[in-house]
Parts: structure tokens; C-alpha cells; sequence
């Protein structure tokens, strides 16, 4: 099932507060008309031509057929619909044939599409990451051969960073780029995990590949980044020849499979020619550059995953009568539907709070991402591209790991028609597993906050985040409503400055290897607490709203706070459990020995 | 991959002191070297004829085909290969035909089944399921008549409690058992989730089924017992006609999937015979006492394939060059396996700390069932009773829980690889996600640990079991090594006696809905409570042993050293932070209204 509209625009209207964007000269030309003729399409075509096809694609993965994939015939109709109606262009510059829309508001529709069918919606994910990159770092007479077809959706994406022996350590891939008279690069080597790297959907497949020249700076300073189409272009656009990229196999995934997933080897069977985005070396750069965007995506993605079991199970929980209350259980009694049991109420509840959570964290990045594009202001562009590079491995994470739980939780209330595959949580439970794998595992996610954004940064740019954190808890405090969590979230902040104090201390005595041993178990505290934050500021704005709201959304904003109040009561004392752990600096996992286990 | 035998060695002689069964008069016939016998027949069996047919099993799940159930064939010959080695007889009674092992033994054989195949195994325990109840209560002529074939495996059996329309709630299940003139009940109704509810992997199929007969008592008060075999079966034991069993379809899970799950019609076609088991109306009394072996034995299969997939991560990680230590990045240098980054330790040590401590847990329950069966002492069985009634949910559900976690932590391991179809880890997973739904879901757990095992008891039960946790937390106080992990298990202890006080008081006021409300949360913390009381002793065990041990087993004794280290540092502090949460008493989950969600 579908994010609810109802989500969406409380989201993007009342937390995130769009209105504020179009005021910008760069959005002037949207307003929130545009924005709901958007999101209306986006709906209709996620229900008509995503949604019906999301258990289909499943069970009927993309075949290896002669050398070549066959996804079902209803990818390339939905794909089609989807980019036709510019959902690949939307987010980018009317000059470069975009739409020119926020890329929250883009976000938001994705997240529809994902939650419909995370399959499909894959392929135009991909497409949209490897035009950013290339619009990012490109040279313009790479992007005027190929953005437009990107964005019009006749050429596909994809990012090829992993190989068969490198997936975290990049450091150590062995594609190679060797430069060509022409200035062009001819390109050798395999790469592994291709999420759309071959299929039939358009009239090419741009592949976006991490390689080395030769001669380079070993190790992560000497990765170049290369464009490199499945079929030769012309300078006019029309694609030539093959490109000499061979599919070497399919990988057969435990769920996501609607999108194909690929092993190609790239230069088999003769010359593959690659064209060099920005300058050589530099290529990890830019990929990290592009990185807030991918992973923020993932996250999204992970709650709409979660979000679409936690609607299956709410339809499921309001409509099956089974047992009794625990007051009157009188057998001749009539039974009760199963959401007014306590522990399917607690299993509804943690979804709504981990899903909608997440979605609500995800995209407040995407509207940071939108605020970035739009300042001039060399210090608040500081601030920004600090918390967003502080948030973007929480958002990241979080949702991979507690939307998953969500959809763990949504197979519970089913039952045994939950493990069974005539209903689609199971389904949406395997496809969630993948998110905290790509784009960074979640291991890496907490290296990369702890290793990179705080120990780096010597803890400046978490001080100013943590800072916003304690003012809406001073700033709610007031709130009778609210009062109680905003005092909660604050004890859990305080809990979090400590240790984070602590670490920082014990990086700059040299201790960086006891100091990040658990950045895990810091990101996940982490996370815990900027969502608590994220529900009470939903709470907050849904407080505002019912002060003048008494017709049929009430309910809807009740809601929130008693999300707020799931949230705060039963999930954020983890917080200041974990910080009492981290604070010990438990140093097993780094002196564990292998005869050990 | 299976359990290691140096572990299931441990658990039996070292940890749970085998060697004082043997001198008892029931296990007089048994001794090390009996015990030795069967497990190493278990290994050998379950190595050559389970474990290289899981996957299959999982990819060619059973079909319906011409009204018939076909399993892939290597089924057949597994599961004879298992009974005829006499791995279903082997607790029962001499006199019934059966081996007469420590029920004990017999669990750790079948956690060696199901770390190797767990869709194999389940043919084998719904066996003796099966047998275990007709041999409680069915009359000497009815298990004359069965029993010795259930024994052999020329009949196998099943569990008939759920109906489509009742699940958790037994008190409404429809199927009717009418009096017959001879004596039998004319059976009629529809069961679902029926494991191995049809096959054609013996000469018949004994079905345990709950119905009801008419005019009795409403709700669970009114429910009996049947034997009602597949085929009919004469004075001498020999198969007959059908008994109008209709096989009305097949349930398609998510896994499991080597266990064929069905739906059956009982009296469609024709009369359908059972025989009364016991008395009528005491058939959910009867199933709730042989329950304990039940539920006790999910735990076990959860904590087996949580293992299984321990081992193949931990293979994966000691093999898998990936990155570099923190402390030299250098690119130049080779890569180390990826055991030795921190995270990944990690991730090991709560796949280790969860299965070995979850397997050690249900084989502990298995030891009391033995002792059980071996008191005449009233005051001692009833102590026993009362213990085994309190850790019976919690053997089953913690596993259930947290052993599917070692699952998806294993997949983490492998990165893309452990999502792909290519690694069992996946497969392990999906397995797993059945255990916290049958045999009484985590919820149902919930309440029969705080509602049945603590309320009805008035706590006296749970007072005992605390005391012994209490005592041997006194008597590792004072060996140094364990003092720590002592202290921190006797806090946890506190804290959870206090909160359980305070629900006592709450259910004493009337108020058991608000003391309910909590009672899943309740259930997590009392099994993790218990799983650190585990630890503790096991660690307690390995270091006795590692007292006079210098030889290649040192590692195996740290190592659970290193584990009682990571689950009283990283999880136990989890028990009272949820012990704060309880003492809120929060009502949110009664309170909850539909229009919130």
C-alpha cells in the first residue's frame, strides 16, 4: 500500500513548510498548485502502473535469456509512465531540460513510488543519482550528449563503485582506465552488485564506474570516475555499436528483485570506452560529494518500505476479529478486531513511529539539501553541509534498521498469513533487508559519522546540531502537552554531548581505534535520539494544528502525538542506556581473536 | 552449517552434568558412551542426508499435484534415515518401544537436525509432538494401536489446533466432533497452517486435532482431543481407507519451506473417524501440558538456525580480505579478513552471544523436564513445575527473537553476498521469522508469562527462580574474573523483582489490563535477565575449566568468557532501562483508538 497523501502533505506543507521555498527566485515558479498536480500524477501512476505489479515482479525475477535481461513486460510500461510524466527531470534546472522542482517535493513523490514498488521505482532512483553526478562533474559537452536522454528517460543509469573482491574497501578496486589518443579512456575490469546494470528499458544504460588509471596515487587518491554507455553515442545522441560490456551474470537477490541486479565485465570482447567526469584522481571525491543525496535516498526508501507494510497490517489488524479483551473474555462474547489487543497496538504503534519517523528525518534532509542550493551565505553553506553531513548516515541507517523492524512488526499482526506469501509483508520484509547493506553498510555508516563527520570536524558541527536539539527542547518546554518529552529528549541529549566528549578526548590522545570500536552502537544512539527530536517537532507542529483543527483531522493529528509519546516513552531511554555503554570504552571487539568465537 | 559438536559436548556434560542422569535408575541403561553413540549418529545423518539438501528443499518447496503433496525426494530418504536410527523414539519409554534417553540428549540431537535442515527436521519433532501427547493421555488401547508405528516413523504426526478463522484464539475454533455410535466422534471442520498436515512420507499421518463436542461447555472449556489418522487403521495396525482427510490446499511461506504446510478439510466427502483422547472437554489442558516440551523445542530450532548461520558467517569473515585496521590505512599493505574490524566483531558476538546462550537456555529446560520426570518428591516437582512454567515462554520466545536477529546480523556479515541466494544466510533468516508466530505467538507468550506464570502464581514461582538467580550471583561474587558481570546481572535482577512487584500490586487491584498492557516488553526483559544468568554460568563453567585446561581448548573456554562479556556489557543493561519503562505503568496501548494510527 501507498505512503498516505494525507502524510505526504503534512509533511511537505506543515513540518517542512514548502510555502517558504517558492518565496526563493529558484523555485519561483512553483507554488503548492504545481506541487499537488505533481504529487497527484505521482500517485496515479504509483497505484496504476506500480503498485498492481510490485508482488509480480517478485515472483517472476529478471531472467539471463541469451545473453540478455527479461524483467516483465510491466517494468517498461511503469518506467515509462514514470518518466514521461518527468520524474527523472523533475528535481533538475529548466535549463538543463528539468522541472526545476524542490527536491524535497521529488523526494516525497519517490517515496510513493518506493512504497508502491521499490523495484520499479529503482530504475528511475538510479538514473536520477547518475545525472547528478554527471551534472555535478561533468564537462558540458558530456552532459549535453547525455543528461537529455537521461532525463527524458530513454538512457538509464547506474553507479558502478563495487567489485567481486571490493565492496567497503574501495581503496582496492582494479578497474583499470587506460587513456586513449583521443583523450577518451579504454576500461577493463568487473564489476559486482550492478542494480540495473543491463535490461532492455531504453535506448542505453550510462553507466557511472569507478576505475584507476594507471600511474595514479595508489589506494582511495588514485579513483578517477568514468561515464561509460552500454552503446556507443554519437555526438548527435544516436547510439552506435556495443561498448563491449558483457553481462557475466545476474544476481539472484532474497528480495528487491523487481530491480535487476547485475555482474559486467567491463572491456571483454574488445575495446569499452569510458569518458573521464572531472579531473583523474578525484573520482571517490565526487562520489562522496553525490553521496548525501544516495544515501538520504536509501533511507527514504526504507521507511516507505516500512511505511507500506505498516498500512498492510493496519488494514489487516482493523478487520481481523480474533479473541477478546482481557476484561470480558466471555466466549460468547463477540470478538474483537485485533488492533484493540495491547500488543498489536504496540506493533501498529512502533511502525507508525519508525516510519513515519524515518520518512519525516529523510526528508527534513532533502529540504536542507533544497536550503543548500539556495544560499549565498558562505556560513550558513557551513552549517549546512555539516548537519546534513551529520544527519546523512543517520538517515541513512536509521530507517534501514528500525524500517525493517517495522516491517518485522507488520508480519506479527498478520500472523501466519504474514509468513505466507499471499500477502505482501513478507515480501516487503525482503526487500527492506537490502538497505542496510548498499550504498555504505550500516557498519560503515557509523564509521563514517563518528570516524568522519565528528572526529574530523573536532566535534564543531555536532555541537551546533545537538544545540538546535536542546533549543526545541527549551523552546517545547514550555508546552504542558509536550513538556514531558521535551524534557526526556533533553536528558537524552545531555547524555549524548557527554560521550560524544568523550570519544573526541580519547581521539585526540591518539585513541582513535578505542574511540570508534563501537561507532555502531554511536550511530544507532545517535539516531535514536535526532528521532526523537524529529517526533518532537512533529508533535509540535501537530499541536499547532489541532489548536485550530476539530473536523475529521483531528485523529490524524492526535496521532502524531501519541506517536510522540510511543516514541519518547518506550524508544528513547535506549539513548541514555547505550551512552552509559559507549561510555565505558569496551575495548572486545577490537582484542577479540579469532579461536575465540 | 551445524552445530559444533565441541559445543553441544559442553552444554550436556560440562554445563548441564549429564553424568548425574546416568545414575539414576531411569537412565541406568545410558551412559557418556551411549550418548556418544547417538550424537555421533545425529551428526553423521544429519550431515550426509540433511544439510546438503537444504536449499533445495527451500527452492523446490512442496507442490500439490493430482490432490497429492510431492516433496523433493530426498525428504523420504532423509527422514527414514532419521527415524530408523530411532531419532523419534529415542526419549520415550522402553516399555513403549522407545530408547529411553535423557529427553535432554535427545533435544541437543535435534538441534544438530535443525542447524542442518530445519524443513527436514520438522516431520520428525511434529512426530513426536505428536506421540508425546497420545502417550500422556490417550488410553493403553488407542496407543497400542499407534503409538508403536508413530515410534518407528511408518506413521508420522501432527498438531491440529488452528482454524482459519481462529488463531490465537482457540476458544473459537468450529471443527465438531459428534458421537458415533461405537464410541469414536465423527469429525468435521477445517485446520490450517497445518505442518505436514499431508505427505506420502510414511503409511499414514496420525492427527492430534482440537474440536468440539457438541452441547459441551463454550469457549476454550469445551474443547477435546483427537486422534484422527489420515487412513483408518485396524485392531492390528494395518491401513485402510481414506478417512475423508480433503487436503484443500498448500500455505506458501516465506520459509521453512521443507516442512509442507497445508490446509485440511476433516469430514468432507464422507465421515472422517476420530478417536477421543483423554477426556472431553480437557483437550487445551492436555495440549497446555505438553506444551512446555513444545514451545521449548521452537526455542531450540530458533537458536539452531541462528547458529547455523553464525557459522557460516563467521567462515565467510575469517576468509574475506576486505579493508584495512583503522591504525594503518596504507593501500600498499594487504588486506586482513574482515574478523578483524571491530563491527564485524560485533556482529559475531551477538550472533554468539544470542545462539549459544538461546540453545543453552532450552537444553537447561530439557534438564528440568528430565528432572521432572524423575522426582516423586511433590514439593520438588512442583518447584520444577513452577520453573519450567516461568522459562517455557521465555525459551521459546528469546530465541525466537534475538536468534533471528544472529540471523540478520550473519547476512550483515556477508554483505551483498549474504542477500544473495547464493549463501544459505538468507535462508537462515527467512527460516527463523517463523518462530516468534507458532505455537503461540511472542504477544501470546507475553501473557502467559506475566498473566498465567507470575499473576495466577501470585509471584511465588518467580520469587524462587529470582533467589537462584540471586544466589549465584552471590556465589561468582567472588571469583574475580565474573564479579563484574555478577554485579551488573544481580542489578538487572533487582530491578525486574521491583517492577514485578509493582505489576503483582497493579493485578491484585484489579488493574490486570494495565499490568498487561506491558507484557510483551515484560517477556523481552525477563529473557534477557535469564539469558545473562545463563551467561553467567556458563562462564562460570568454562572458567572451572579453564583452570586445568592449557590444551587447544583454551579458545573454546574464553571464547565464552568473551560472550558472558559482551551480553552483561552491550545487552544486559537493556533490562533496566525496560524495568523503568514498566514502572511507568503507561496506558497507551490500552488506550489506543483506531482514527490515531
Amino acid at each position: 500500500m501507498l505512503i498516505r497523501r494525507r502524510e505526504i502533505d503534512f509533511l511537505l506543507k506543515e513540518y517542512l513548510q514548502l510555502d517558504e521555498l517558492f518565496k526563493t527566485a529558484r523555485f519561483a515558479n512553483h507554488d503548492a498548485e504545481t506541487v499537488a498536480g505533481l504529487l497527484d500524477t505521482a500517485y496515479a501512476i504509483a497505484e496504476n502502473e506500480f503498485l498492481p505489479f510490485a508482488a509480480k515482479a517478485d515472483q517472476q525475477e529478471p531472467e539471463f535469456v541469451d545473453g540478455r535481461v527479461r524483467l516483465i513486460d510491466e517494468t517498461a510500461t511503469a518506467v515509462k509512465a514514470y518518466s514521461d510524466a518527468g520524474f527523472i527531470a523533475a528535481a533538475f534546472d529548466e535549463d538543463n531540460g528539468g522541472m526545476q522542482f524542490p527536491w524535497t517535493v521529488v523526494q516525497a513523490a519517490q517515496a510513493v513510488f518506493a512504497s508502491a514498488n521499490v523495484g520499479f521505482y529503482g530504475y528511475g532512483m538510479l538514473t536520477v543519482g547518475a545525472a547528478n553526478l554527471l551534472n555535478a562533474f561533468g564537462s558540458s559537452e558530456l552532459k549535453a550528449r547525455f543528461m537529455p536522454a537521461m532525463l527524458e528517460g530513454r538512457f538509464f543509469g547506474t553507479m558502478c563503485l563495487t567489485e567481486p573482491q571490493a565492496g567497503s574497501s574501495l581503496a582496492d578496486i582494479r578497474t583499470s582506465a587506460e587513456p586513449l589518443q583521443d583523450g577518451s579512456y579504454s576500461i577493463r575490469g568487473t564489476k559486482m552488485w550492478i542494480s540495473g546494470g543491463d535490461h532492455e528499458l531504453g535506448e542505453n544504460i550510462v553507466h557511472m564506474v569507478l576505475a584507476k588509471i594507471p600511474g595514479g596515487p595508489p589506494g582511495v587518491k588514485g579513483i578517477s570516475l568514468f561515464l561509460v554507455p552500454r552503446k556507443q553515442v554519437d555526438d548527435f545522441g544516436f547510439c552506435g555499436e556495443g561498448n563491449n560490456i558483457v553481462l557475466a551474470g545476474l544476481n539472484h537477490k532474497m528480495g528487491w528483485r523487481g530491480t535487476v541486479n547485475t555482474l559486467l565485465n567491463f572491456g571483454e570482447g574488445g575495446e569499452c570506452v569510458g569518458y573521464l567526469v572531472g579531473e583523474p584522481h578525484r573520482g571517490l571525491g565526487y562520489m562522496f560529494q553525490m553521496m548525501n543525496e544516495a544515501r538520504v535516498s536509501v533511507g527514504m526508501s526504507a521507511a516507505a518500505l516500512g511505511y507500506s507494510g505498516y498500512m498492510h497490517s493496519l488494514e489487516y489488524a482493523r478487520s481481523r476479529p480474533q479473541g477478546r479483551p482481557l476484561t470480558s473474555r466471555d466466549p460468547a462474547q463477540v470478538q474483537v478486531p485485533i488492533s484493540q489487543h495491547p500488543d498489536v497496538a504496540r506493533l501498529l504503534l512502533a511502525q507508525k513511529a519508525y516510519t513515519e519517523g524515518g520518512l519525516a528525518l529523510t526528508l527534513y534532509c532533502a529540504r536542507l539539501l533544497d536550503d543548500l542550493k539556495l544560499t549565498d551565505d558562505e556560513q550558513e553553506k557551513q552549517s549546512l553541509e555539516s548537519t546534513l553531513g551529520l544527519l546523512t548516515p543517520i538517515a541513512k541507517s536509521w530507517p534501514s534498521e528500525y524500517c525493517l523492524e517495522a516491517n518485522k512488526h507488520a508480519i506479527q499482526v498478520l500472523g501466519g498469513y504474514g509468513y505466507s506469501r499471499d500477502y505482501p509483508v513478507e515480501r516487503l520484509y525482503r526487500d527492506n533487508r537490502l538497505n542496510p547493506i548498499h550504498e555504505g553498510t550500516h557498519g560503515i555508516q557509523g564509521l563514517d559519522l563518528l570516524g568522519r563527520k565528528v572526529f574530523l570536524d573536532k566535534g564543531i558541527g555536532l555541537g551546533q546540531l545537538l544545540r538546535k536539539v536542546r533549543e526545541d527542547c527549551a523552546r517545547v518546554s514550555v508546552t504542558p502537552q509536550l513538556a514531558g518529552y521535551a524534557q526526556l529528549l533533553a536528558k537524552a541529549t545531555e547524555d549524548m554531548i557527554r560521550v560524544s566528549s568523550m570519544l573526541l578526548a580519547d581521539n585526540d590522545k591518539g585513541e582513535s581505534e578505542r574511540a570508534l570500536a563501537n561507532a555502531t552502537l554511536y550511530l544507532d544512539s545517535m539516531g535514536h535520539l535526532l528521532i526523537g527530536w524529529t517526533w518532537l517537532r512533529l508533535a509540535r507542529t501537530a499541536l499547532t494544528a489541532l489548536e485550530s483543527e476539530t473536523g475529521q483531522d483531528e485523529g490524524f493529528y492526535q496521532g502524531k502525538l501519541k506517536a510522540c509519546h510511543y516514541f519518547c516513552t518506550y524508544e528513547l531511554p535506549r539513548v541514555s542506556s547505550n551512552a552509559r555503554i559507549l561510555a565505558e570504552r569496551d575495548r572486545l571487539f577490537t582484542e577479540m581473536r579469532d579461536e575465540w568465537y
